[in-house]
């Protein structure tokens, strides 16, 4: 028997009430029933989400939440900063690119913070810039950025701050109104518990009057539409409503649990994985660790390929390597969503074992007894 | 108890076997088994839409798929022609526009089908035509336009004939190669037997020649990302792979039963709807009916909400009124995908009882004997 286990940074695993709800027979997507399911989604994200803002739903990945946020706000030959500190930062670059918007670029080691000092001095040099884009947790390092000081600098700016919270929300705390975040992006697949295919996009009122100041060229991703659509608790086009039926038994879980003991567990998760993997001997990739995922660098003399496929072979556990300039040197463990300590002590467990197999000198119980220690002092909390 | 009974033109019903197959244990979308998912569906797609041509996967409804092929493939200020016979049909419109692209709108009667001729005239007057726009079944009229003759027109010019199949491919003959359809793209949610959430479209050497020919304003919706990727089986971006996995089954279904047989079962159940529709005395909105759905004008003294609600209070059958300026004017009973004869003998059985309620006056048994005698004599296949 080979139980699967999931532990990547997404897609995640989805509660098996969750994927039996998206199995019921299917109902039409403009009847009472569907815009009832959209009503309880839409209260549930602008919970988990932090905001009292319109959330907007599409049916895209993550990508595609990104790309509306910068066409429908940021018009062609228009300026935006990105905070570029990883792979999946690197995409507000080039979707911006695509769309024939200036991009200045604030790059940062992968694996390190945003330092908000270098916003600052960019602002100050770029005050035409319209749009700053950051992620909340960078899923290709690791990484949680200080979103919170951030949006302390862009607030008074006339430029709006837009989150890639992608696989940070519903793992790490976002106040989304409190801490000036104008446009938040999300995805389905992360800490929401969800599979893949929907995306949500939370605007406030300074991020709306950039976007009603122009006819974007948007159609499917065109967020006027969606606005427009949405106070009838209605999208544009057909969406993908059994993810959505899906989606509200997954925000009714977030809600029984209260999203701050959501971030708590989280943060225990995380820093119970960071305890047994220094306790390991082993290096973190991150600096400032993002709480959905443990990144950590592959040691000398092991293949991260070895690592994976053992974890893998011999205990069903999925996890990820790095992309990009971080492939073959990072193995990535995602504990975000439906995880509990348990799954991290689990983990931690596997990996010692497919370390200790490879021939990686270590004590055995050193990463689950460190996990514990953390656990049963409840530091995070 | 009240069954369920979804008669909509989409989302259309979606077998129990492919529900189930999407409630497996999440996992990962770059993985072997991923890989073998999209390998299969690929399979699957080229023959279910009759084509050799690259099948490209989108996440996103099939309006997405519209948008791609237009953003894709004309440049801002080039000229497409729209064949606009319905709510649908317009939609290409409104996306062409939205993107700075001209467009020469050929308007027929909503209910009634192209006219070949219309079109033949139109590209000699604008010989700079770069696309042609046209759709399969058109899902607010229930018409099945001539797209084989549409194909030999378009084939003699510099233009390429896109094709929204979004409602009729799975349903209505296309033999997308032999007829010369260079752009086709199809939605998740109706014949194919799957839940709303991803979009497909097939491009052939003349359309990839102009998507070649620059660098289009587009990134989520990137065909040239996509054709990359799917070299090797995969996505640009996180695909909504739990849908991907209700496509395999869905397309094995079809495949069991053969692409021909499918075209005959909706050629038999959609002339016994019409038949019986008929029999009852209503009209049919349709000079040329499609054969995932039938649609009928509101008899005098009738009110579309109170047949669809009877049908729905009494018999758990939802069906689907009019949209735009035939709204209230007509029904729609979709019978696309997961339908078999009786699912229509029942239908009709449904709302001849309905009608009687209402005080509609009609001989009991009228229709369902109509549509008995075309599904005995099998006329069709």
């Amino acid at each position: 028997m080979k139980k699967p286990r999931l532990m990547t940074p997404g897609p995640a695993p989805v509660p098996e009430d969750v994927l039996l709800e998206m199995a019921r027979p299917i109902i039409h997507h403009r009847s009472a029933e569907a815009k009832q399911i959209i009503t309880d989604c839409a209260a549930g994200l602008k919970y988990v989400m932090q905001t009292q803002n319109e959330v907007l739903i599409l049916t895209s990945s993550g990508t595609g939440a990104l790309e509306a946020a910068l066409v429908n706000t940021v018009q062609r030959g228009q300026k935006v900063i990105v905070l570029n500190a990883g792979w999946f930062a690197q995409r507000w670059q080039k979707i911006a690119q695509a769309y024939g918007i200036e991009v200045v670029s604030l790059d940062f080691e992968w694996g390190q913070a945003v330092d908000p000092a270098r916003l600052q001095a960019a602002l100050n040099e770029h005050p035409d810039t319209v749009m700053v884009c950051a992620t909340l947790s960078e899923t290709s390092t690791g990484t949680g950025h200080p979103i919170q000081t951030i949006g302390k600098i862009v607030a008074g700016t006339n430029a709006v701050l837009a989150v890639d919270g992608i696989s940070g929300i519903g793992a790490m705390e976002c106040r989304t109104d409190e801490w000036g975040v104008d446009i938040l992006c999300v995805g389905s697949q992360k800490a929401l518990m969800l599979p893949p295919g929907l995306a949500f996009i939370s605007v406030n009122a300074k991020a709306w009057a950039k976007i009603d100041a122009f006819d974007a060229p948007a159609y499917y991703f065109n967020l006027k539409a969606a606005r427009k659509k949405m106070v009838d608790f209605d999208t544009p086009y057909t969406p993908a409503h059994t993810l959505l039926m899906g989606l509200r038994v997954a925000l009714k879980r977030v809600q029984a649990e209260g999203i701050e003991q959501v971030w708590q567990r989280h943060s225990r998760m995380s820093e119970a994985c960071q305890a047994g993997i220094r306790a390991l001997g082993l290096e973190l990739f991150s600096e400032r660790p993002a709480e959905g995922l443990t990144v950590f660098r592959v040691p000398e003399g092991l293949k991260e390929g070895d690592i994976r496929s053992k974890l893998s072979d011999r205990f069903g556990i999925t996890t990820v390597g790095g992309q990009d300039k971080v492939k073959g040197k990072i193995v990535r463990i995602g504990h975000m969503g439906y995880f509990d300590e348990l799954d991290v002590v689990a983990g931690l467990s596997a990996l010692e074992m497919v370390l200790h197999d490879l021939g990686y000198k270590l004590t055995p119980g050193a990463a689950v007894s460190a996990a514990q220690r953390v656990l049963i002092s409840g530091s995070s909390a």
